[in-house]
């Protein structure tokens, strides 16, 4: 049997079914995998990184391993991803880790929690620190292994209704936040909740909800979000650098040639780094039309960080004490985040706060 | 004759030499190129882009493409590596443009110019913006192709003898400073030099300059300057995020397969992520050894911050009036520039700050 047709026409849910160790693909043989994302194809910088890592792959291997992205439902639905991905439903899917704390609030930290490092930090952390070798670790109890691939920057604080002046107005706010974050807005006394990108815009509007958060002013602007809810409140505290994954069903990377492993790596890192510039190059332009249509940026108060930033350290406390998967990579991340944030402060704040300040 | 012999040996000098367009290399033809580095071995993270650059080529090629890498001086000394891609001495160089203003101002601006971009910024010129469009059709003068492959971030701004406390005291300053930059500390009444790093420590030990900047904590601390000029000024205004290139004979590119091209970008893209994230995780430790080996941190004083940035802006203007290549880029970089400053300065500032002030 041809090993073309052996694995095309199986697939691996076949290959898995057998049993048995695979064999290696060999190098330069023709595959055509499966992956899924967790966003809607509005997305086109989150949604747009899976396709540029197909595209790269597709180059890379002279058109012979070619990868179909699917939008979140289209084949599985976002929170059915790392059970797709576990079971070998498809090879590979490309999501935010947050959004599966479910399972174990690790995932979190593969992707963001409240107060956690931010774009650059987290890029260094997973490529020269522990990160992405811990990660692994982690992600191994789950049969697949993960590549960074994308992130969004500091996300915004989101839309609301009325301002927050004070720690007191976040209670009973009903608040649609992603992820994990919930854990710690909930402890400021938001009624948390995650709905649809799709269905923010009419909550607000009927007073469902009295605030939302979603990204940041480039994919926030397609929302129109400015229009029902014009206090547009800074910074997202709970993303300060949100890293999306890339993750592949472990049984089916081992069939892989060595060429083919270090395709997904390399094409994966150029969708990481890509991503990043999107966002950077295109929510300048984003925000100054959102501000023109009537949103009003807003600081977070120095006390309402300070009361969420203490909740998102009690919690981390809680968490670490019963669950020693979190507790072993948070170790490792917060020593990262400290020593990080002690030598940002220095050249790289100094320089960033006087050009910001420039007359440029 | 075998595709795989005359590609090795005539080498590129030799198609060159053919003086006709060569042929398109076969996808999986075994080639070796030589790249020549614009830094020595000691530099592990800047050098080491190059070495992480043929690993991953060879890697993805499955073996078949390799690359030889090279300390300056070695095949080709620093200020001949353009001269030498642009020959087809070497078929690739990997270097801080800045280095060859001598030949053209333009250069500059594909690296870094006194308050330009950070490096989040420079990444997001080139992968989204217009940069690496009008760095390449400035570079096809040259005749080669250019990559990002990796930023330092924000730079230091270097040891002095005696501790800068106003604009006057720059006056007479014997400063080592590389590249582009000398020509605004020049104006500011320094007197600008560029020395090779194995020699900054004699001339700082026995006064022949006053003053020298070299890179950040994890390259400086190799040099010992803490021990004989204490005081460590930042920001580095002069590098806010200089950016390596790596340039590539034009006809040697063209003889390769598409896939092989892919090649080089994808493995250059997994080296430019890799270089900031080794110095994001390696400066912290470093810094924290210097302070306990006496290094004085100590920010330049705004009043010296206004005086270099009014200098940097006038001296643009006075290029961009007589060198139209230059000013091509400068209009489009420096309206990258505040329009990004514009964005950064909310969410990904306020975040950071709070951050950095935190008890972590």
């Amino acid at each position: 049997m041809e090993r073309r047709s052996f694995v095309q026409g199986a697939g691996i849910a076949g290959v898995l079914a057998a049993g048995t160790a695979p064999a290696v693909v060999h190098a330069q043989a023709n595959i055509r995998w499966r992956l899924t994302s967790g966003f809607p194809k509005a997305l086109d910088t989150i949604y747009g990184a899976a396709d540029t890592f197909a595209k790269k792959v597709k180059e890379l291997s002279g058109g012979k391993f070619e990868i179909s992205t699917h939008a979140a439902g289209e084949l599985v639905p976002m929170p059915g991803l790392v059970d797709a991905v576990q079971n070998g439903t498809v090879e590979m899917g490309h999501t935010a880790p947050y959004y599966y704390f479910g399972k174990n609030d690790a995932f979190a930290l593969g992707c963001a929690i409240p107060f956690g490092l931010n774009s650059r930090q987290m890029t260094a952390w997973q490529y020269d620190g522990n990160g992405l070798k811990l990660m692994r670790e982690f992600y191994s109890n789950y049969g697949f292994i993960s590549f960074p691939m994308g992130n969004t920057g500091a996300q915004m604080g989101g839309w609301y209704r009325k301002q927050i002046k004070t720690v007191a107005d976040l209670k009973g706010l009903k608040f649609r936040v992603g992820g994990f974050a919930g854990k710690v807005t909930s402890r400021l006394g938001c009624v948390s909740q995650n709905i649809p990108g799709g269905e923010i815009y009419q909550a607000l509007e009927k007073g469902t909800i009295d605030a939302a958060e979603w990204v940041g002013p480039y994919d926030d602007q397609k929302l129109g979000l400015n229009k029902v809810a014009p206090f547009y409140h800074y910074p997202g505290w709970w993303e300060g650098g949100p890293q999306l994954d890339l993750y592949v069903n472990q049984k089916a990377y081992d069939t892989l040639s060595a060429e083919y492993k270090a395709i997904i790596e390399c094409a994966a890192a150029y969708a990481h780094t890509e991503m990043q510039a999107k966002y950077d190059a295109r929510n300048p332009a984003a925000l100054k039309q959102l501000v023109a249509n009537g949103a009003k940026l807003v600081a977070f108060q120095k006390p309402v960080m300070d009361a969420a930033y203490k909740a998102a350290m009690d919690l981390y406390s809680e968490i670490s004490a019963s669950n020693p998967a979190f507790k072993k990579i948070y170790d490792d991340y917060s020593n990262f985040r400290r020593e990080s944030n002690l030598w940002f402060r220095f050249t790289e704040a100094r320089f960033d706060t006087f050009m910001q300040s420039a007359k440029l």
